[in-house]
């Protein structure tokens, strides 16, 4: 099983580059499953929209991962438990709306995504590495399965994919907005990348228009942070599962003016 | 002119890594100058020694940038006013010991390396934004000048990039442990890397004996990291410098099992 | 000298609280000065307008200090500029609109409020200790000095007052809106409380409304904090300095319904 | 019941300022119950020693209650699960040592007393608030119950205080090493007080030696912090509890050269 996943897709620049890219990726790769992670897909950079995740199911997205951008937009309560393929990190408390787990059905089998978030810096969530215990022991016996762990730090990240080494198919992390050049298979067949990056604005700062970033650095005043224009890049992650879930390639994608796409 | 910056060597496996591997990449990549981030050196992973900067300046080393580890050894009190290839943060409060600008001459030129810190989630600082100026400033005219951006968020490091995009030569992050994939040559000239990555124990989390970690996040109880054993990676990047100081090329550097070296 | 400090004025309810009590404050202790913190004086908690500035100043308040949330009012850069008595930390980057000393002509002579803010866990502002010498210098010889120190943590409190005693007549805490119980005057002659409280509803979290905060706390999802409604508390601080500026005399004020005024 | 609270003994120093008091405290007050926090109590003011908590035992004192510093000394380790009067927080993830309930038998009843311990700017352990109503359940019907709530913030203190207002008899906080002042009983029968302070050194900063302190502060360099010397303070509270295990009264006791001891 081959699964395209493509990083946090950032404001109306960000879905403008996932519609230029999706159609070619999916030529090029053939994927069985492509996910996405949509914290910033609103116009704004926060949050998402129902209408923005139904623009994504509609393009052929299978599922839509979040993170600490979930709940930006209020619409979300409203909408998102009746989404099951939208996955909101699992270790909110319980209670939460939403759907932390989707189980895909593909044409080649079955694909497990979980969501899951990281604490430092970033939330006082319940524990990723026990909730991933929980979730794993209450799945049993399954397919393929591809965690979403959305976390600030590169300490964080390492540790939970050694923890799940040889449990799940691949832990690809979320949240920086920057793909990081650590790809790998683990020992007990788990791909991991530590950040699988953003997709919107090249010239920007996380997405967000640069100026206005170095402002709040200089002054520490508040600013109003706008998605930034003009170039786009897209960045993902391709992954190859076998048949017994473990992975067998793991493959970054990276596209801007400075590593264009070539066909 | 070409500068090889090597990322933070941690223990001694990562000095072991620095020992194998520098002869090959000198003898293939030619580079003028060679900086490594020593913050990591000493044999626990904490600050580094009298001995390992000698034996780095013994092995071609031409500068040895810091960071938040800078002082972990009482030692480097001792040494650290003696030794101008020695570079820690710049802004730290003024009044600390040791050098936060070298200025190193090579066969081909000047080279000027600044090391700044960042302050999101790290330390109380003065502002590496204004500090940078201040530096800038105070430099008049100079050669290439290579930052290394010590600092934990990419908001942090990609926001001083553009701040200083074609004013300085290249701004490197370090800090995080792990390469980022972003490696670009920004419109001002200047080349930037989020962050280049360690060089020391393959199998671990930052370079830490890896279940040691996993129990600190598990049980929140203390823990005595130790510097991990077995495979090693290294992670560097190479700079090209043109005579008005302006990037002409950045080129990530990983070795490791999963991208071993190919002469 | 009398000066009478009032602790975060917070929202319409505890602006309330200001004009039930002020008048029978100034009968009772006859105040040569009266200054409150006004960071959270707009209806919401969050900042302050012009018209409440005035509102203050009509009272008989004669300065207004603030903190973390001076901007939150758009309106503030319209305004600060142009009132003297209004007084943000002195900390934020040089550029800052707005008086962070301000040099109160009174009856009794002259005194001079300067606001600070911490850093641990606050904002990565200048150094408070360094900027207080600073500002300390370009005063020179000067009558009373007043010291509101905007911080989160006990240490940061308790060291400042420590590092200008003898230099300052008084370092007063503010931003946990919880008064504490350690008013002294320390050996140099500095009085010295580490927060004075705030002046708002009493049954409440820091002033907001309580079942909102424990949702937040319980499930971590976004709410809109509300200031509380219901009974009111006032917290204050009156402080005696002598001709030289030492301090004399440092008395705490609470008053709610568990320690009602009695005249 | 009458309970008698001191707040985190300090060193040496803070355990020569409880052999002082505690008998004139005992005599004036005739408390049925005396809890320390003790998590201070080492030399160092790092954690707590087997022969420091038999000198506490020894000394008349019920329970020690602990903290973040639980662990500082590794002979903990050794000791505590033997030891069911010392109450580490709650809230460390199933399978930490030690006990965290204590029911304490006393002449006139059964005091619980449960440690829980803040998570915001502190540690990340699991959620105090469902944590407490994890244990509330378990305990059935019972006597008075006292909450040492660990905790930075005034926020997290006061919410837990306002959701387990009418299900225990106390909430004091410990962790900021200065008491506040803000004692009081909420409507539905519990005391709460923000912050019991500390018992040690007078002149430092919360226990330590105030000079090496400042030069953190100033300096942002390693320094090695020492509990400082002098004069002392000592910090307490004092509630009473009707059978019904509602609070009747809170008062809160402190001792140094500004406020010194009157029989
Ligand atoms: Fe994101
Ligand atoms: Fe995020
Ligand atoms: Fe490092
Ligand atoms: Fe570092
Ligand atoms: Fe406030
Ligand atoms: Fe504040
Ligand atoms: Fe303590
Ligand atoms: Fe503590």
């Amino acid at each position: 099983m081959r699964v395209l996943m493509i990083g946090d897709i950032m404001g109306e620049v960000g879905r403008s580059a996932l519609s230029t890219y999706l159609p070619r990726l999916k030529r090029t790769h053939q994927p069985d499953a492509i996910i996405v992670n949509g914290e910033n897909a609103a116009d704004d950079g926060r949050g998402i929209t129902r209408g923005i995740a139904r623009e994504f199911f509609g393009a052929g997205i299978d599922g839509i991962t979040l993170g600490n951008h979930t709940w930006d937009k209020r619409e979300i309560f409203d909408f998102i438990d009746d989404e099951p393929r939208m996955i909101r990190p699992a270790n909110y408390p319980e209670g939460a709306p939403g759907a932390s787990v989707a189980k895909l059905s593909l044409s080649r089998g079955e694909l497990t995504v979980i969501s899951l978030m990281g604490r430092t810096f970033l939330a006082n969530l319940d524990c990723p590495f026990r909730k991933a215990d929980e979730i794993l022991k209450s799945l049993g016996k399954t397919g393929p399965i591809l965690v979403d762990f959305h976390a600030e730090t590169t300490s964080e990240k390492q540790a939970l994919s050694w923890y799940l080494d040889g449990r799940v198919s691949a832990v690809i992390g979320t949240h920086t907005h920057v793909q990081t050049a650590d790809e790998r298979i683990l020992p007990g067949g788990t791909a991991f990348l530590s950040d699988v990056g953003m997709t919107g604005p090249y010239d920007s700062v996380l997405g967000m228009e640069r100026e206005i970033v170095i402002k709040r650095f200089l002054t520490q005043l508040p600013v109003r942070f706008e998605v930034a224009e003009g170039r786009v890049q897209l960045n993902g992650v391709l992954l190859d599962f076998d048949s017994s879930g473990k992975a067998r390639g793991i493959k970054r994608i990276r596209i801007d003016d400075d590593q264009p796409w070539f066909e």
